[in-house]
């Protein structure tokens, strides 16, 4: 590997910090959106705004671009050519009026590793995927799935939310080939790639709650939910009808949602992963009032855990509980539709290499998709990192500190330094 | 007391019944409701000439009628006059798209025990009754209220849901006066009721549920209802937010459901009354999702009982379970506006008498308001009756069967009998 020129050696945390803050606000003045928030739609002239001033960077600083047949940037120094390498990198779309760090903080984590390992002589690309948000096309890790060739032509067929126009007409219309985002083989940037490194903001509130700048992330959680369950029953009026002549679905909700938090509750005691949302419940809009018993309860089910036994526990759990509660209280439980995504194992060796690099070593588990679990489901070795930020994710009010992002850099880093030597 | 002609002492058990299935029938006919059901509003010309036929009838066989100056109709043999009597009936209004029996069952019973009474020389008047049904002035027990003068300036002012014009206006354009039913002292012909006695179809299950034909009635649950509770917690991604990290208002108001319910079943075993009824639920509607920590849920909660104890009971119970659920959940209970009634005992010798004269003796409470409880509630006692129904009332499937009706009416009279004895 050929190293960089020296003009790159200087300073670096300093002048990494500086970029890094540049580089985000870059993307924010990019795509404000005078509703509030940024808004970078998947495959939108903003998205390739941010894709080019990244790229410009990268070549500001001896980096050559490369995009592949479906828009996703790679920055490579002039040596790695077309070898076999690792990745780093993230997203650069947002979810309407979303928040400037939710996939661009792991952009620019990517682009400052590379920056490094060119540096360094390390076989490292730093990666900047399309579309990653399912608010535009209804599903998720659209850029990286479109790598790997998996959209089939149900989904290029997808009409974005905002245009109106398929996947394949963005696609096309930003000059890039909906055939192989459909050919059923990874693009040969992705067949090229040996592991995928991804930082991204935490989405949740742990590490603000315990007061660490990052963590490791050992697994994304899989999931069962029941987007629309119904609870039937039979409407009367509340003051006269007795208890043991009731069919009452708001109580045999109730029950429901307590069998499960207290299952929950010693789930976590036993230390099983799980998470559990419901996230709708609704009465008859039309002939719902306070004295009447509701004649049906409309719910959602969203179940979450690391562990796939786990999640096949609560399937059957909740089916016996929903037969057991109806029996009782003679509701019916019809769940609906159900949605399934198996928990993803990221690497082991990274996670550990990354927590053993951090300030406090911490790990934790991911409890919302992202684009590395996508690369480790499809069998490129995949390891994450998650950084402090405050408010959620997915709203204006994201707050990241660069310090904490530096420390995410500094442990991701640390871990390619240690799975390339 | 003057007794009536001789051809009023014919076969009475089976004239009665005819009576009574010929005046419903005709109520129906007057009353029908093309989009179901039949519509009968407080002070309509419906309701009058559904009043103008139970008159009639009376009139036919010796009694005569008497409006009085709200509008509710008395019918008496000539030899009362304006002496003190006991008064038996019911209200001829019906909710909008109602079923035949509501109110109906009762006024044809006020009039077959006052033909009954005639003929024995005991003294009791038939009275029908306007304007009970709530959804009309957005109060119920109008018409009773009215003749006791009880009627505020708010409330005479108040449109009626139909025609949009006031109830003072109604009672004008069917000729009767708005100041009397203001005028803060009951009407004359309230003034000589000495007990009022009411038969009324049940509007729960309880009667079909114990295959009785009917029940005397010993009193009516009063209640603590919150129609529009909040419960506050914090939005956030279903899949990311630890659990003792979580303010969700879902869980929360699903706990307090279970306290309540696990209280309402212990109550139960003891004897007490009680009846406990969420009937709304609803998450917010323009953001809810089945991925997103709801951020409050708007509820209501009806409870009922016929002891008062009982509420009070039930009042402290549910403050100090929405506290401790709140500081357990990290969630705020606003429970809003408040909505008491306390419970009305009706008479004791009344029920009694009647419970005696019932094929199988059963008492039982009444979960909803009726004119009989408002009698009670400003010191006339009264008595009640209710008779077997199919499908809850309100609604176009009220189903009473005239051989049920009949076996309410023996008892009541009975009861009448015994009492004016």
């Amino acid at each position: 590997m050929s190293s960089l020129p020296a003009r790159r050696q200087a300073a670096p945390a300093i002048e990494e910090a500086a970029l890094a803050q540049r580089l985000l606000d870059g993307f924010r003045r990019l795509s404000a959106d005078p509703a509030g928030g940024v808004t970078r739609p998947a495959w939108s002239p903003q998205e390739t705004a941010c894709h080019a001033m990244l790229a410009e960077a990268g070549e500001a600083h001896g980096l050559r671009r490369h995009v592949d047949a479906v828009g996703n940037l790679w920055l490579a120094p002039p040596g790695l050519d077309d070898r076999p390498a690792m990745a780093s990198g993230s997203h650069l779309d947002s979810v309407p009026q979303g928040g400037n760090y939710d996939g661009a903080a792991g952009a620019v984590a990517g682009l400052v590793c590379a920056l490094r390992a060119a540096r360094d002589g390390l076989p490292l690309r730093a990666v900047a995927l399309r579309g990653e948000e399912s608010p535009w096309f209804g599903a998720p890790y659209v850029g990286s799935r479109a790598a790997f060739g998996a959209l089939d032509a149900a989904e290029l067929a997808t009409p974005r939310r905002d245009s109106g126009r398929s996947l394949a007409d963005h696609l096309a219309a930003e000059g890039f080939s909906p055939a192989a985002a459909g050919a059923g083989v990874p693009l040969p940037e992705v067949q090229r790639t040996t592991m995928f490194w991804e930082l991204h903001i935490e989405q949740g509130p742990v590490l603000v709650d315990r007061e660490l700048p990052a963590a490791a992330v050992g697994a994304v959680r899989g999931h069962i939910r029941f987007p629309r369950a119904r609870c039937t029953g039979e409407a009367g009026h509340s003051g006269v009808v007795p208890r043991h002549l009731r069919r009452d679905p708001a109580m045999a909700v109730s029950e429901l949602l307590m069998d499960l938090d207290g299952l929950w509750a010693r789930s976590l005691q036993e230390g099983v992963d799980l998470v559990v949302t419901a996230g709708m419940m609704a009465t008859e809009a039309e002939v719902s009032a306070p004295t009447r018993i509701p004649g049906e309860l409309i719910f959602s089910l969203d179940i979450r855990s690391a562990d796939a036994a786990t999640l096949d526990g609560m399937r059957s759990f909740l089916a016996r509980r929903c037969s057991d509660i109806g029996r009782a209280r003679g509701v019916t439980f019809d769940l609906g539709r159900r949605v399934e995504a198996a928990p993803i194992l990221l690497d082991e060796d990274g996670r550990l290499a990354i927590e053993a690099a951090l300030p406090e070593p911490h790990s934790m588990v991911s409890g919302a998709g992202h684009d590395a679990a996508e690369f480790a489901r499809r069998g490129i070795p995949a390891a994450m990192v998650f950084v402090r930020n405050r408010h959620g994710s997915h709203n204006p009010r994201e707050a990241m500190e660069i310090a904490d992002l530096m420390h995410g850099i500094e442990a991701l880093y640390a871990a390619i330094r240690a799975r390339a030597g």
